[in-house]
Formats: C-alpha cells, sequence, structure tokens
C-alpha cells in the first residue's frame, strides 16, 4: 500500500553501542500535482526530535528520493548516548 | 544498520487515488535505559504535519512496537487529497 515497509530485525551487539534514530517518509500522490513539501517536513521534524534529543548537524544524514507519484525522505540520526536524551515528558 | 530500510517501489494505477503519507521512525538505543519518547515524536510530529495538510483524526493510524533495544513507531495518513493541501513553503 505505501512505498515502504516496516522491518524490524534485532540489531546485534556491535550495532546498539550507540543510540540511533531513523525516520522514513514517504509521501504518495495522487497525479502528482501536489506541492513537495517533504524537504518542509525534514526541518519541522528535526526541530521536534531536538526537542528531545540533543543532536548536531553532522550526525544528521539526509536522503531524498523524488519520483512523480512517490517521493521518499530518510533522516537517520546518531545520537551522543542515552545519557544526553532529555527526557521531556508530557 | 537500522532496524528497517527504505523499500520504494512503484505504486499501481489504483493504489494513488488518494494522497498518502507514511512516517516510520525507529529507535535503537544502547542498552535500553533512555526514555520512551517516541510517543511523545508521534504527537509533534503530527503537530507538524498539520501544520502542512488538513489531516483529521480518523485518517491516522499508529503502530507501535517496543522493544528492550529497538522501539518503532508507524503512521499511516490518509490524506483528503492534492487540493486541500496546504502549499505553506519557506
Amino acid at each position: 500500500m505505501f512505498g515502504f515497509s516496516l522491518r524490524p530485525r534485532k540489531p546485534s551487539p556491535a550495532a546498539t553501542a550507540k543510540e540511533r534514530l531513523q525516520i522514513l517518509l514517504a509521501h504518495e500522490r495522487a497525479g502528482g500535482a501536489s506541492p513537495e513539501f517533504l524537504p518542509l517536513l525534514q526541518r519541522d521534524i528535526l526541530e521536534v526530535v531536538r526537542r528531545h534529543m540533543e543532536i548536531d548537524g553532522e550526525q544528521v544524514e539526509v536522503k531524498i528520493e523524488r519520483g512523480d507519484e512517490l517521493s521518499s525522505l530518510e533522516i537517520n540520526i546518531e545520537l551522543p548516548g542515552a545519557s544526553k536524551i532529555k527526557a521531556k515528558a508530557g
């Protein structure tokens, strides 16, 4: 139904040394007429993530793919570690 | 490296009758010590999406999976159509 699907897999112990956050966005358009808003969402979503976690620009990797009917955006964030995560609840 | 990967595929004409947005989040933790912030991110991200698109609560489907090392969140949004997308640039 959508452009990509969730495939959780158990990470190996070596791969879990750092905190990581991955955000994937897929926008499926009807006819390709709507504005390209994924880049706008990217900026806003990173802003939202920063509310909860301390992240540096260098730790953020963004890949964007544009198509007529499907555009996708992948944001990979390496986090400094559990200790620096802001536990702002509510 | 991460819990899921992007697998773009060409949607069939029948599947593109509506606008859709899918957001996937995967949080990989080092040791499982950090707070569960995906539900907080979910709320904030939906807020951000609403800035750009008109969406109703019923059109939003959320799936969350919690694990010791990997938590994931899937948000599927059916959009009312290209005509109602707010083209707020900048």
